[in-house]
């Protein structure tokens, strides 16, 4: 039967700082009947993912703010439940960007099918999606890491960075060194096959850095910014690489936060520091697919997840995630019935 | 009549912030007899550069520091007057790395023959020389300036951010923009063809840069680091490109100055930012020539330089030279009279 509605999640205010649950909204609204080439999806898993706090603030940026009053959007997985397009039939399991709602209703081509056999639906939102292919091409492509570098990443508990670390290994990295926020993730990390591991929270980066990498290290993929980037530029050698990927130290800071002292260094070390962005990066979805497929049919690529349930639930799920609260990939289950 | 002895400027006292005279001794010391394989020059003219400030502190760096006590070195033109080897004859003018002293003595292969016909030997130190390259190198190879640009040099009244603008400029960017420390250097600046130049002692870089650029450049040439830097990464739009080239509002503190709080920009515009050192850059030594020399001689590219006499009078070269004393390159005249 046809739902006539659908509850969202609506952007009530603009954070300031940390979100709050009054920053959110959820609402019920009618559903539009479809027009020809459109498609209605129940969603059945949404991400929520870091980069979605910075489309929450009213600022020109890579992808257009949020707008008030409006439902928020991100990554989900859906399957399709009425359709006016060729392209798409009833039972169609698709991937696409209308999440933090109930049902999604667009053209078809804002949807692409999925396999349900070939992977859990998460790993869509995940190890073989959007924060699989960041980490992979920030990895290979902007930091260009090659064999027998020393490989440092921050958030490596996170989605992203728990899968640099184990690509890097797959890759040939000689070392590989994680940084998390809490001593249940370092154990976490380092089970993943990291060589070394810190609690960022314990003692300063840059000691703990200097302590797993006392030679220094080649390749730093930049989750979260602040001190981290600031240690990890006293560490580079010469030649180091840094992929600027997130800042997620930031996010909340309502002052703009310290940038690195000794940035200089990049002079003397012909250092290179490149911010990059997954959606340049779509050229390697293939080489990325098989890769990564191959690497998790045979088993050599682990990945967690943090599930929450509910939609009601979704902006809880968002805020811990900017608090650490998750290991491996933040996913909102909208529809458990059907997983 | 071969000399028996030279003087030399050695570093007596490792500078704390800006060096001052006091950490510097004219030390007249004798001259050994030449080995086989060996020249004895007579020094001309030598050079003053930013980057010698960074030798002085104890520290690693891509090059080794100074030593106490020891004579300073760097780029330096002289003639031979006597030789003990095959390649090198009495009369040829040598460009070479034993400057700060009157004579220089070493092994003939430390030597670059250069043609005293083909440009004022000052040039070999400039245009022509390191200088000249960095500014090539920097622009058209760390930056990867392309037609169009518009791009911005700070130290754009100096050796290498006047080559800068103007090679810029050549090679097709849209506009160019120079920032420089007088409202002297700013007209000098203009006059070399900058689009735009202005003056950062007067109004905030930040400020000054977007009424110079109000839609943003594409190309940041970084000297000075500082405030410039982060009123560039402001700036810069999409894909934009930084060579990190020097830092010289960082040389002389004695704290680590703040470093760019909004260096989070780069990941959602994808910027990149490169650090050098023109020796890493010899391979383009041949198009360099190539192109900067025929600039010359068709008259599109002007240099300038500040003049010091005497050996005596270096170290206030060098000092003045930290201070902004100079417009284009800074050159200590060691022999007036072979000039």
């Amino acid at each position: 039967m046809t739902p006539r509605s659908s509850r969202e999640v609506q952007l009530a205010s603009r954070p300031q700082g940390l979100p709050t649950p009054q920053d959110f909204a959820l609402v019920e609204r009618p559903l539009p009947d479809l027009d020809d080439g459109q498609v209605l999806v129940r969603n059945l898993l949404m991400s929520v993912d870091p980069y979605m706090r910075g489309r929450m603030n009213d600022v020109p940026s890579y992808v257009p703010p949020f707008q008030l009053d409006q439902a928020l959007e991100g990554g989900a997985v859906g399957e399709v439940i009425e359709s006016r397009s060729d392209s798409m039939s009833i039972g169609d399991i698709v991937l696409h960007g209308l999440g933090w709602r109930d049902f999604a209703v667009g053209a078809a081509g804002g949807f692409r099918r999925v396999d349900p056999a070939a992977a859990p639906l998460s790993a869509y939102l995940g190890v073989l999606g959007m924060p699989g292919l960041t980490a992979y091409a920030g990895l290979l492509e902007v930091a260009a890491m090659k064999e027998g570098d020393v490989v440092f990443v921050s958030g490596a508990a996170g989605a992203v960075g728990s899968l640099v670390g184990q690509i890097a290994k797959l890759k040939g990295a000689s070392r590989v060194i994680g940084s998390a926020g809490s001593a249940a993730k370092v154990e976490h990390v380092l089970g993943l096959g990291f060589d070394a591991a810190f609690d960022y929270k314990q003692e300063p980066v840059r000691r703990q850095l200097r302590d797993a990498a006392p030679d220094g290290i080649d390749v730093y993929f930049d989750n979260v910014g602040g001190d981290h980037l600031e240690a990890a530029i006293g560490s580079l050698r010469l030649h180091g690489r840094v992929a600027l990927c997130g800042a997620i130290s930031a996010y909340n800071e309502t002052q703009a936060p310290p940038g690195p002292r000794n940035l200089a260094l990049a002079i003397g070390r012909r250092l290179t520091l490149r911010g990059f962005i997954v959606n340049d990066h779509n050229h390697l979805r293939g080489v990325f697919t098989e890769d990564v497929g191959g690497w998790l049919r045979e088993g050599r690529l682990r990945w967690e997840q943090t599930t929450v349930q509910g939609l009601e639930n979704a902006p809880a799920a968002f805020i811990g995630l900017l608090q650490g609260e998750n290991t491996g990939k933040m996913i909102v289950e909208l529809a458990g019935e059907r997983l």
